[in-house]
């Protein structure tokens, strides 16, 4: 290819110096929200004491709405919108810029909400393995109209890495376990709350127990093909989701904003820690 | 239940009045782009010619950033973000929205950006079936780890009016056909610019071909969600797109930005034309 435009990025190879503007990135922190993927990228430029004032990073997709970006120092802070189609445009597009930037080594983190199967609201969970619906381990991606099937296992030692400076964090419960990934919020996770609802209050508990006795511990709709594209390009991953609720007991999130913007926080402290220490920060 | 919180609306029955914010619309337009839906408010104020200035348009959903969403008289402009999981999050709470407010008779419109398949870049579609990456007319939904199909049916009354009034603007090259979901961009698409490609450009095409043969003239990744919901539920809905490119010519966009801005506006130049006819505002 004699261009490659990245057009959800509103980058290109001809317009955009992309070896200049990304070769340094080590880590790729991305989530659904552009609000919350800024305020990250401001939270890692004070937690790496770099020179200038976080209030002045701008984003480099401003000639688009689809995604946010935000580059602080070795770290790349991307919003992808809501469900496996956006995270996946984002995905293909940001591994290309990665290649196109010959970036070496790098460790890709999803940072997002989630909810709890069991699990008091404000635990933060690391993925150990992305489930699909019937708590599989796989993800199906339809190729010229066939369907494959792609595992989504994620990297071990980053995942084990996190929980051991999890607990040196204070006030930052967290858990390993399965994270299953459904293509909708209302009845693909059991919701009684939506616009359509088919079945019980006591068949909605009977599938959240299955989802626990299954190893699921959280609900969110982007890890499993998140971790199905970085095992097929061989980037080391790892899903750190903060659980806004436990759906044991309800399907609506009703906690006030502060508590949920605290709750939020937490998985970008972890994730922050492990950078610093990567980075010679943290003894 | 006491209290509904629309979450990634922002919005909900015990801390905003619904009847009377929502009450009395009409027509809800939904796209993927907030920016596009913000253009489309202000295009639609200028178009019914109402009071005050089309600069001052709020957004209703500013507590959030999942979603944009502005009221301009009788209509609703809504962004749903990219992909099935997206837009399906944004019709639960607008569906619940308009009960709420005891809305009657709603047409809702998706007004989007597509790849044409065997159609010059800048041709709108108006959607006679939703398929599948099978050409079938089907969803599928996930209620509890089971697969239920649902028909991706249109109102075939306002599509044949659309298609009418299409003839009656100048500049407006529109036909009927199918409209092909998938659920990403790239390998889904038949893309070989993605950051993973694992067939020819011969099968591509082959691809496309069966596609084409199908009756499918376009390929966007929402309509087949949006078409099961609003059958469901009742609502008479039409999902026009134009054609950013011909995919039998090629798989990046690279039309200047002003071209695309003048594509986009068509769905919106032809949706408007369509209100006005209703309301009367044309002969």
């Amino acid at each position: 290819m004699e261009e490659d435009i990245l057009y959800h990025f509103s980058l290109g190879t001809k317009t955009h110096n992309l070896p200049e503007m990304f070769g340094d990135i080590k880590f790729v922190c991305v989530g659904g929200s552009a609000n919350r993927m800024k305020s990250f990228a401001q939270f890692i430029h004070k937690e790496l004491a770099l020179p200038g004032n976080s209030d002045d990073i701008l984003d480099i997709c401003e000639g688009t709405d689809r995604y946010c970006m935000y580059k602080v120092g070795p770290v790349l802070s991307i919003s992808h919108g809501m469900g496996v189609p956006s995270i996946s445009i984002m995905l293909h597009e940001l591994i290309k810029l990665l290649h196109h930037a010959q970036c070496r080594d790098v460790v890709l983190f999803r940072l997002g909400t989630s909810g709890g199967v069991g699990l008091p609201a404000g635990t933060v969970v690391i993925t150990d393995k992305a489930v699909d619906y019937s708590f599989q381990a796989k993800f199906e991606q339809v190729v010229l109209g066939k369907v494959i099937i792609r595992s989504t296992e994620l990297d071990e030692g980053v995942s084990s890495e996190l929980l051991k400076y999890s607990k040196e964090i204070p006030n930052l419960p967290t858990v390993i376990g399965n994270t299953m990934c459904t293509h909708d919020f209302y009845e693909g996770q059991g919701r009684l709350d939506g616009a359509l609802c088919s079945f019980s209050h006591e068949e909605k508990l009977e599938y959240l127990r299955k989802a626990y006795d299954a190893g699921v511990r959280n609900i969110e709709m982007e890890s499993t093909v998140f971790a199905a594209m970085c095992k097929v390009c061989g980037i080391k991953a790892a899903v750190i989701c903060v659980a806004l609720l436990n759906r044991f007991e309800g399907d609506q999130i009703t906690s006030s904003h502060d508590v949920l913007v605290e709750y939020q926080q937490r998985p970008q402290i972890l994730v922050s820690y492990f950078i610093k220490k990567r980075l010679g920060l943290i003894a």
